[in-house]
């Protein structure tokens, strides 16, 4: 039974999903609220780099599109940590040629609208601003944000792949019971930077590592672009002493600067006025469940679980939850009602685990990067990875392993964590390492 | 400085709040969603109880009030539990005459909104459905329920107290950045059943007491009313072996009620009505923040923090909101941003403390209630009480204490606890009172 969806959102979840859909022969109209980015520029301060890793790939694959990404990416085997002290530290992702790959947003979402619209039964329509779902009737109003027109579309089932501020979860909220919700806004935000490549086109830093500042309450990062230059991203509290509040003026702002990321800033000719005019954007976590109404609706992606950037998993689980929504297509055939019952029944443990990786890993980041305990940690576990070749660290699993839930994989880490902090506090553990005292430690660990 | 303040809710404490707002020569104007309930016949199920106490007859006595609803009120001693096999045991909420209050939802609210329209800068407007707000303009829309006709009315400040659905708190998170917001429902529904009077209008069971049938994951309760009947309130999971989900028929239903609530159901001569026409109501929590937007809107009560009513805490707690916002218009005058911001602060930990203890007493009262342990604890607490004068019980901070916030009861509460399950670990404790191992654990906890 072919049916008539409507997807709200082109973005890089919608795309995808459309190509799944469209290849079992639905006929798919997504409606995006953003003019066409492959004719329009998008705004300063808006470019965001992303982190493809495998369960991202895994989805791209199955789509067959995973060639076509892999051109634009960029490949980062580690970070690459800016100690205030000017000097520079790597520490490895995996193992050797074990990367997640750099790409843009623009540059993802582009090549995937375009590989949509090559199937004769996807379509895309731009301008179009979501402003009322009936779940009830599967009926969707757009204002179209060009015309001014306002429509109404009637289709078979309303799939919302609308990101964190969507209406079609908004209409969960205020048109269903039993509809449980957080949106949760972390204190910091951030803003774009940006170091551009030299003038013959290389880069400035390292190219094939995420740079990180780490200095305990806030950070900057950088991910390396296809052009040569980096995208930085500093991420500051909203208020308090250090904090955006605080740097209204130049002379607080370069003095903030010069103080903490000295060594990137005589990188960055156009910081003040990046600074200043670039957008402070806020970090949201959004929870919910359920997803679903009936046959009618379902969210996929951030419109279900929007998480803070610091994994790098956003992309990669919104592509998973496709992946999964497709072998629920494969199973429940025409059931609908069944097919988007245990596709949230899968998926809602891992958006909630991977909410979590992400608010931990910003303080892993911003803090831990420059702790030497953690160090040592790091230490302990490439040693226990290099002898015991099955083990693998929750990174690893997170983003190494697509046959690992993201669920399995928060749950193992805290195992990890408690058997690696005692072999930290094991005094000189490296020269002890074949004492019982270590390897009872280590052998409970990797069971 | 006079203002217009359009009221969005003439719930109770919308009415009240009108009232504060009068005496200080405001102009205000309520819109309620409802018919006026003094001239349209409140629909069957909905009558509910509210359990009035100390904090809300402060909000009431400083209202002027306070005489007229003590006329309509019941006191309650202390709770009369029903255990499974027939006995019945008294457990007192405080010392004599300390007592908590069954008001009926519709008589309280009744007689606020007349009360309220005895000032003549207050209107009620009746079946206004609130559509929209404007924060920025401080504009909201509305949809008469009777004539279908649509007005937007511009004020200088919107109030909401629209309760757990609030439309004023809905444009707090749809048209504002950085608003921090969850609702979580639990998994238990309740529905209401009725215990009538005798034909003499007296009381078929133990007038001045909340009685509990508690059953470990669900119970029952009963409130008395002035009429001489009791409103009882079935709290039952929605899913699961014992659920609403499986009493569908009349003989599962008989069944379970006589399994588990044997002596009542001879008192209920409309269960099986009641049971299949009253609706399954839903119990939600919702917390979020900020509460207000610049100097033009505000929540007051549910719509800022809507809670489960196992404390009997709700109307409470928004009646000593009006009470702080009262004491904030006193302090900031025309100030309304730092009027809303001080108001906001001081209120939002006790929002949250008082959400947390009516969830921690739903578990009190469906399970403990029954649990030697616990009455083992409560016997050791209640001797305390008598020994140290000035030692007050976390019941009693929240219940008894106007004076003492929630917030301080809670965490009071929490380290009473490990107090009290130590001395409960204690192997007759009662004859070893006087001993060291007894009264230094008691000094602790009464320091």
């Amino acid at each position: 039974m072919k049916k008539n969806i409507s997807i709200v959102g082109s973005g890089l979840v919608g795309s995808l999903l459309s190509v799944y859909l469209a290849k079992r022969g639905h006929n798919v109209t997504m409606f995006e609220r953003r003019p066409d980015m492959r004719s329009t520029k998008i705004s300063a301060g808006r470019s965001i780099n992303l982190a493809l890793s495998d369960r991202g790939i895994r989805g791209l694959k199955a789509a067959g599109i995973d060639d076509d990404i892999m051109q634009i990416a960029i490949p980062m085997y580690g970070r690459q940590i800016h100690h205030q002290d000017g000097t520079q530290t790597f520490q490895p992702y995996g193992k050797e040629n074990q990367a997640i790959y750099s790409v843009s947003r623009g540059g993802i979402n582009m090549a995937l609208m375009s590989l949509a619209e090559k199937f004769e039964n996807v379509k895309i329509k731009f301008d179009q601003r979501c402003t009322d779902v009936d779940l009830r009737k599967a009926t969707a109003k757009f204002h179209d944000e060009k015309t001014g027109e306002n429509s109404t579309i009637q289709s078979d089932i309303v799939l919302g792949t609308d990101g964190a501020f969507s209406p079609v979860r908004l209409a969960l909220q205020t048109s269903t019971d039993m509809f449980n919700y957080s949106q949760t806004y972390l204190e910091h935000a951030y803003k774009e930077l940006v170091i551009p490549a030299n003038a013959d086109g290389s880069f400035r830093m390292e190219k094939n590592a995420l740079h990180i500042w780490p200095r305990k309450s806030f950070m900057m990062i950088a991910l390396p672009n296809i052009d040569g230059s980096f995208t930085c991203t500093l991420f500051l509290q909203l208020k308090g002493e250090e904090s955006f509040e605080t740097l209204k003026d130049e002379a607080s702002q370069m003095n903030f600067m010069r103080n903490y990321f000295a060594d990137a800033i005589e990188l960055m000719p156009t910081l003040q006025h990046d600074f200043f005019n670039n957008p402070t954007s806020t970090l949201v976590t959004v929870r919910c469940f359920p997803w679903s109404f009936e046959d009618k609706a379902c969210l996929v992606g951030d419109a279900a679980h929007a998480i803070v950037p610091f994994f790098g998993q956003g992309m990669n689980c919104g592509f998973e939850d496709c992946v999964v929504f497709d072998e629920m297509m494969e199973k429940h055939g025409d059931n609908w009602k069944a097919l988007f019952e245990e596709y949230q029944t899968l998926r809602k443990p891992n958006g909630d685990a991977v909410a979590q990786l992400a608010l931990d890993n910003f303080i892993e980041m911003r803090d831990k990067t420059a702790d030497p305990k953690f160090l040592l940690r790091k230490k302990i576990e490439a040693r226990i990875a290099t002898e015991h070749p099955n083990f693998l660290s929750m990174y690893a699993q997170v983003t190494f392993s697509p046959q690992i839930s993201y669920h399995t994989a928060y749950n193992e880490g805290q195992r990890h964590g408690v058997h690696l902090d005692k072999l930290a506090n094991i005094e000189n553990v490296f020269e002890k390492w074949n004492s019982d005292e270590v390897q009872s430690v280590v052998r409970e660990l990797v069971r």
